[in-house]
């Protein structure tokens, strides 16, 4: 099988590699860096990435950022950071990816266990990662092909307690290793329109 | 109690409006009629809609549009055009309408059916709808003065049968008058962050 992982050097997405690189062969992409690069916000760029990499088996992308900050205080920038990266990036990386995916093919995305438990000053991180949730469950009903779609929802990293921990009290945090088994069930399972929640 | 209806002249705004004006005072917005009109797509355009009203003790908000269309051809304007209008306008009502909202007011926001029930061409509307639910339940931990904040999610309207029926083959269909009931336990109610469903 052939996978596409947007943001392949992520925390999430370095260990959906790795779980995956043994039995498939994996494209990295990134910002950045990784075998292709994208900018996840960019039509044009998704356009490009996509013609690079001619068709494969499943898309599964982690990566897309959003703002926290006061409910009263979040700008319209802000908002629109979220907007245009973390859900349109999604939505336009799977619109983009449906010419190119094998039939039987998947698309993995990622939201965030904010989508169902709020935290201070994540208005915009649940409102987002619930509109992934959303659409993965109506694009579930529309794609051709025989291509599924889900969206794994994880909690706190263990890897990112350090970094976030503050905005999670008392949460549980969980191993990258653990998430990314997650994506596994996702991309070599039946099911589609799911949210894939490692939390709970 | 001084309500703010934003989209009063709208088949749910005029059933919210006739339900409450026995025994409160009305503020009918719209886009092009009313007591006050208001963009909502337009930061400014809200903050002189509240400069207008002064302070007041419930919003209701039945308006915003978005863009039906298949999945694989929805074009980053339609999306963008739901995007700014139903949720985002409805989200920068909210913050707006913070600082005049009384000590225990509320606002009632809108989403519909298709957040939890895809249809054909409706991937936008799912996502958006959903972004709705999702937003109020997060903004409700964080409101200040003991504000609330609700969503009304109705199915089909009667009176819009002729106009959307075809998009919602087989979906019972209420009357409006029954949708607004929904808007009154919303607005004198003591629940918050909840999704009043008219439908089932």
């Amino acid at each position: 099988m052939k996978i596409v992982i947007v943001g392949a050097s992520g925390t999430i997405g370095s260990a959906v590699s790795t779980l995956l690189a043994s039995l498939h062969e994996i494209v990295r992409v990134g910002h950045r860096q990784g075998d292709a690069r994208v900018d996840m916000t960019d039509s044009a760029s998704i356009a490009a990435l996509f013609d690079a990499t001619g068709p494969f088996d499943a898309l599964v992308v982690a990566s897309g950022n959003l703002a926290f900050g006061p409910l009263a205080q979040l700008s319209d920038e802000q908002w629109q950071f979220g907007l245009e990266s973390k859900l349109m990036g999604q939505i336009k990386l799977t619109r983009a990816a449906i010419p190119y995916l094998r039939e039987g093919g998947s698309i993995t995305l990622t939201s965030g266990i904010v989508s169902e438990v709020p935290i201070q000053g994540g208005a915009s991180a649940t409102t987002i990662n619930g509109a992934i949730e959303h659409f993965a469950k109506a694009a579930a009903c529309e794609l051709p092909k025989g291509l599924r779609i889900n969206v794994v929802s994880p909690t706190l990293l263990t890897e990112s307690r350090e970094a976030y921990g503050p905005f999670f009290p008392g949460f549980e945090s969980v191993p990258a290793a653990r998430v990314a088994l997650a994506y596994q069930r996702a991309v070599m399972g039946v099911q589609s329109g799911q949210v894939f929640k490692v939390f709970d």
